[in-house]
């Protein structure tokens, strides 16, 4: 699929693998469906030390690890090329959409999802952008446990949203005002009148092809709303 | 395409970021084109610290920072899923094939390249594994830089490969013995007698989509033979 105009889609990254950061195949696949659908992608993330760094290979917390940057350990998904959050609110009137992968560090880094469930608060220049895009009526889009950052920003507008099947996460996105939809592994919430859609990606997926059907999906449904 | 057979490739990993590690589209890319194909696949990384650690915003060297290990940086790649490369050489029968993304840790952690030029060195397990696969026939993938780790291993067999066009590296790769193919951003260069495949992926991509096409050929050309 070609976009006719040419568009500009912002990624928010908050690290560099899925127990500490982005979730690393979702932000990947996310670039490789935007840039298949012609979209060019901006990459954005905060410019703070991560909240933990964990071993992925024991899943433990390194205690003892020096701390590291979450925009520089983005810029490893971002072959280098990424901007710190700051930026996004100076550049959000250049931007027809954003998107947000999952991973942890969106619980972790861009939200305090991880330690406050419904009481969570979202790092104020994401919410300053979401609300921003959400006002201008440009789409944006949530992957795997990113729908929290939506819930809680945009929730009193009632956003429609899935994060899958997850009972509990379903429950804390109604406490801050979304209504859950529970959809399939590759399925796509859409939600017209708030211009969002969301996909499970790895709350729910066992293989990485299915993380590349919804992802591509969800970036499909940006793109045909950018452009509609 | 999927295998009427069901295949086991191992994937070779060496960090997570491709400044220092493994180069994470193309890793993620190649797991992603397995999956499609529907061969398993079973990471494997070196359990060593890494030679250098790079900050990816500003392409520095943290000379201060922690060492890193490959091995638990890598399994940010493969999402936990990963067994140290001593175990390669054991579980080398039970795979179809192997596969070798790229990123500088091919040329830092795998093997001594990025200080040596073409008087390389290639870490043992990986030259001994690289040997026994191509004494088994079964077939064996390289993406962007890896196939320096062929040139160096089977030079003896004169591999036909490619790293793209890069004069130096492809004089390198001919005076360990192999015969350099230069290959367009997604081409593929076979070399049926010696079982191998390679694409040039970042070497010469500017777009993650141009990763995506050169790197799922590979792979299916691995897969044919394979099955073949």
């Amino acid at each position: 699929m070609a976009a006719t105009k040419h568009l500009t889609f912002g990624v928010i990254l908050s690290g560099c693998g899925f127990r500490d950061g982005s979730e690393i195949h979702e932000a990947t696949l996310l670039l490789l469906a935007l840039d298949r659908a012609g979209v060019h992608a901006v990459c954005f993330a905060p410019d703070m030390a991560q909240a933990r760094v964990i071993d992925h290979l024991t899943g433990e917390a390194e205690m003892t690890a020096a701390p590291r940057s979450v925009l520089a350990e983005s810029a490893r998904l971002a072959r280098g090329s990424i901007r710190p959050l700051t930026r996004l609110v100076l550049e959000a009137g250049t931007l027809d959409g954003l998107a947000f992968p999952g991973g942890f560090g969106a619980a972790l880094n861009l939200s305090d999802y991880g330690q406050a469930g419904a009481r969570m608060r979202v790092r104020q220049e994401v919410a300053v952008a979401i609300e921003a895009m959400h006002a201008a009526q440009k789409p944006q889009g949530f992957i795997c446990i990113a729908p929290v950052l939506a819930a809680r920003v945009l929730g009193q507008h009632q956003p429609r949203l899935t994060i899958g099947s997850d009972e509990q996460t379903a429950a804390d996105l109604e406490a801050m005002g979304a209504i859950h939809v529970a959809a399939p592994v590759d399925g796509v919430i859409v939600d017209q009148q708030n211009r969002l859609a969301s996909t499970p990606a790895y709350m729910l997926a066992h293989r990485i092809s299915e993380v590349e059907r919804g992802v591509t999906r969800l970036v499909d449904t940006l793109v045909a709303m950018a452009l509609g």
